[in-house]
């Protein structure tokens, strides 16, 4: 492992998780904090466009097809990558937030928002705050409301600091 | 580094590296080779789709974003990656072939198409072999037509066994 604070945002689909993550980005940078973000998407994603080379590539039969410019570059693997192979590739970053892995004892932040109608049993193992309209969930960790994304980055930042 | 055998196809542009590798890659798989394809591109590509969550997460900030499912997963650095930092990322292959890296000291396959009208000095340092429709530019290393793909794949699969 890279050594890199690993947080698990864990919520039932549709709660707002990815927005929130969307928010959250630019705070921790506002905070000096290089982010990475790993999502694991139950659907089959397709993230390449036909016709481009590396569609090509990946369409012939590449294992893993790798693409790069000056200012950025993309790896696709072609073949299934376990959770911790992903993020032990993970480097130059000071945290790294994931979506959609509800297992691993990485620490955690659950959402809640009551208005989805969803039965979660608050905390889960490894929870370490909680973001939720219905603050009595926390149930002994810090709670923030659902919009208190500042808050939420001032938590993290001091999580890594100490790390 | 990782070990893994690279081999980086030279040429001018509208030569057809693109196309060579695309038929190449079939051929090395039928040999039991699993490959790597890494390519330099010139231009500002963007492999992601606007809108989707990934996009999301990189317009918002984020240093990195990965994004796996059960059969694939594809990592955007939003970063310049050296070549040899991307290379050295790589594993679970048995070839990597690149694409647009001129510069290294990796043993280069050459194309030449005679029509393209460039005046292609060959063979370039490192040279292996040559694809060409002038075989007397090949001077001393081996030479190929540049539609025999199944004589390349077969030279390059002899070098990797002995790599």
């Amino acid at each position: 492992m890279s050594g890199i604070p690993v947080f698990s945002f864990v919520a039932y689909s549709g709660t707002g998780k990815t927005t929130l993550l969307e928010k959250l980005v630019p705070e921790l940078r506002r905070r000096g904090l290089r982010v990475a973000i790993v999502k694991h998407d139950a659907h089959e994603f397709d993230i390449d466009k036909p016709g481009k080379d590396s569609w090509r590539f990946t369409r012939a039969g590449a294992d893993l097809v790798a693409i790069a410019s000056s200012t950025h570059a993309a790896v696709m693997h072609n073949r299934p990558i376990q959770f911790d192979e992903l993020l032990s590739g993970i480097s130059d970053v000071d945290i790294i937030l994931t979506e959609g892995y509800k297992a691993g004892s990485y620490p955690k932040i659950a959402l809640r928002r009551a208005a989805s109608g969803h039965d979660f049993a608050l905390p889960p193992t490894d929870c370490v705050a909680v973001m939720t309209d219905t603050p009595a969930d926390a149930a002994g960790v810090p709670a923030f409301g659902l919009d208190d994304i500042e808050a939420l980055a001032d938590f993290l930042c001091e999580r890594v600091a100490v790390n």
